[in-house]
């Protein structure tokens, strides 16, 4: 009863401006997060921050001191605008040295001298820093918890995956979740109710109203499987004692 | 030639850990994104926090002395999940009070004594805050530049909608881009040179790969017109001159 569980916590950098000009839909986060508590590790914050060193490098310092890990995606290509290398190296305080493992993949493809030399940029990595494979193309690269990745979803998808079994595994949180035809008012106090009694367990309530149809899901996060099963117990005769169905219950 | 166009800067505070689990995908601030453009406000940075109080306190006073404007989406509900409104107060300082205009329209809807006094906390805003009009329920509030909406996306996109004309107007930002089947290496050096010429309009380069095709969009974003049609022009070119073609501009 008394065993405490390990958690490994991750921050996540969304680095570009296509994301905060509304041009581009991140998905990137929603999958990492997935991911990553596939691996034993939960995403605490996120960040969007723009094309711009002193925001990068500042982002950078923040989380890394904060959280176990810190996931990058974007901005490591080889034009002008893909500065995350520069950034993370500064947020250490290292120069950027050239990976001969990755100067190697690049040559294979030849090309014009002045095309080769903006390849050449993505070779650069921070000095102490190590690679994070990638099927797709050229690699990625860590130093210390700082994971930098691309931002095109396939690609850090490819990456994140390349990482399994490389990451401190923590704990992985399960999920149990049950949709009612009743309002957040109407179940709020009894709702606040189970959730005392559970106070390991997280419990979110989720409104929606499609078409002419309005409900609530109620999803319960939390690593033991056995309590999630006897909360979920109580908030289906909570929903019936309240007139409702429990309706679209899903575990994960 | 040397009028400061004034910028106008938010933030946008995501609140709910439905989003870090992964569970729901944000499209609230790629929406946001675009309308505030509309009203002649960038946004320069984006978080999502847990519904945790010291993580949202600690959020909304890092960004509200930072930027002109903060807009927060998520956690404005009757359930104990809902802490916007408390953490808000919190780090302004001041008590969370009741809105009587709010707990007029509240009320209006007969409910058990119980189910009312759950939403009657929808009725608390901050001291010295007002409301943020909401057409298709209880409103949402603002305390200084901070702005506290829902997280469904349409009642946030409709609380948005009416905060048109209230908000202070600077600079929106237009764009052009243009796509071609070219790697971002061979247009590195030639992109770098086009940015130089063009301090003051933001390029960037987003390469894709779609099946067997490979390219890279190139998107310029500034609030001067002519300038971004003599960029694209320059952009155009150089793409010819690497062998090749402008496809599928756009203006916006």
């Amino acid at each position: 009863m008394s065993t405490t569980p390990v958690r490994v916590s991750a921050a996540v950098l969304i680095i570009g401006n296509e994301i905060l000009s509304g041009r581009t839909q991140d998905t990137n986060l929603a999958y990492l997060a997935t991911k990553l508590n596939e691996y034993g590790i939960q995403i605490h914050e996120a960040r969007v921050v723009p094309d711009v060193e002193d925001a990068i490098v500042e982002a950078v310092n923040a989380l890394r001191h904060r959280y176990d890990y810190v996931f990058t995606t974007g901005g490591i290509g080889p034009t002008h605008d893909d500065i995350t290398a520069d950034c993370v190296a500064k947020a250490f305080g290292v120069p950027l040295v050239v990976n001969e493992e990755i100067a190697a993949m690049l040559r294979k493809r030849p090309s014009p001298p002045e095309v080769m030399e903006s390849r050449m940029r993505m070779a650069r990595i921070p000095e102490g820093g190590d690679l994070v494979r990638n099927p797709l193309g050229p690699p990625g690269f860590y130093i210390g918890n700082v994971y930098v990745m691309a931002g095109i979803p396939q690609v850090m998808q490819a990456m994140i995956g390349a990482l399994d079994g490389q990451l401190r595994r923590g704990e992985t949180i399960r999920s149990r979740s049950v949709t009612a035809h009743l309002s957040e008012g109407q179940i709020a106090r009894p709702l606040g109710d189970i959730q005392n009694r559970y106070p390991h367990i997280d419990l979110g309530s989720y409104p929606f109203y499609r078409k002419d149809v309005y409900g609530t899901t109620l999803v319960m996060r939390g690593s033991v499987e056995a309590d999630l099963d006897a909360m979920l117990d109580d908030v289906r005769q909570m929903i019936v004692a309240l007139g409702g169905t429990p309706l679209n219950e899903e575990r994960g």
